[in-house]
């Protein structure tokens, strides 16, 4: 089973892909940053996000897509500009068939670090912990990515073994 | 030189194809609503209206995509939803190689009914009476694609001829 996860902005989107074996031990495939040019026009932004996620799962195939799921923003502007990264983030996961998921990011923080309001470093740190990892995903995007694809590992429900009848 | 104007939403987003022949005389080719399913899920919205926009372009080979532009909505979750939208319009306009043309709401009524407060009727009027038309474009989202397309017509400045050298 392998899981992408996206931490979506409109300068940068971090990611990581994480993959559990059949034991149950979760590894780190890869993660970074898609990153736009800042003074380019937003729809060729959007082109070149949509490009390289596309890519990224033709690299990997993973199963499922863990999203972080933000309702709010400092103002408006920021709140649409976002919504457009996620649309064609989105789109690239729908077309290639990944089953998606979203996640507030309370519930991201709350399942990695225990607690809805953990500072971006202590992800950083449980993200590593959780992946066994020397050091700490860099930037703290790239270490967002990661902690959600680990939210849908941590929390989606094991397929429920059928009652035995009697 | 073919026009296609957007009025993005999630539920319906309307369009109108305007030409505009050498002599300057305006058409209209096609204007409509593409709607997507409000009980499917988001990603799977946005592939719909995608692959509606896709269609549409390879149908009529615009030029220039002229859409509306909305910075505000009545709470943040539907600006953020109408933003997801936007983007994968924005993106197939792009991935056409499309010029992109941005205008708010004020602009498209200002240009086409001479008040930036004007309503959804008299735009619906005035779009009718610009191409001659029997009836006006219905529903209005429809009505307001058109009039997006028209503002372009009705505002791009045309190529300047070069002053002549003394």
């Amino acid at each position: 089973m392998i899981v992408l996860g996206l931490d979506p902005g409109t300068a940068a989107t971090g990611y990581g892909v994480v993959s559990r074996e059949p034991c149950g031990s979760l590894s780190l495939i890869e993660c970074g940053v898609i990153r736009t040019t800042a003074r380019d026009r937003l729809p060729v932004r959007l082109r070149e996000l949509h490009e390289e996620l596309v890519r990224l799962i033709a690299r990997h195939h993973p199963d499922v897509l863990a999203i972080e799921d933000v309702f709010y923003a400092r103002n408006v502007r920021t709140t649409l500009v976002l919504g457009h990264a996620r649309g064609v983030l989105l789109l690239a996961a729908e077309e290639a068939g990944l089953e998606i998921h979203e996640y507030p990011p309370a519930t991201i923080k709350k399942t990695i670090v225990g607690a809805g309001g953990a500072s971006k470093v202590q992800v950083q740190f449980m993200v590593a912990r959780l992946l066994r990892l020397k050091h700490a995903p860099q930037p703290s995007d790239a270490a967002d990515g990661v902690a959600a694809a680990l939210t849908y590992l941590m929390t989606a429900r094991l397929p429920q073994l059928t009652e035995p009848q009697r």
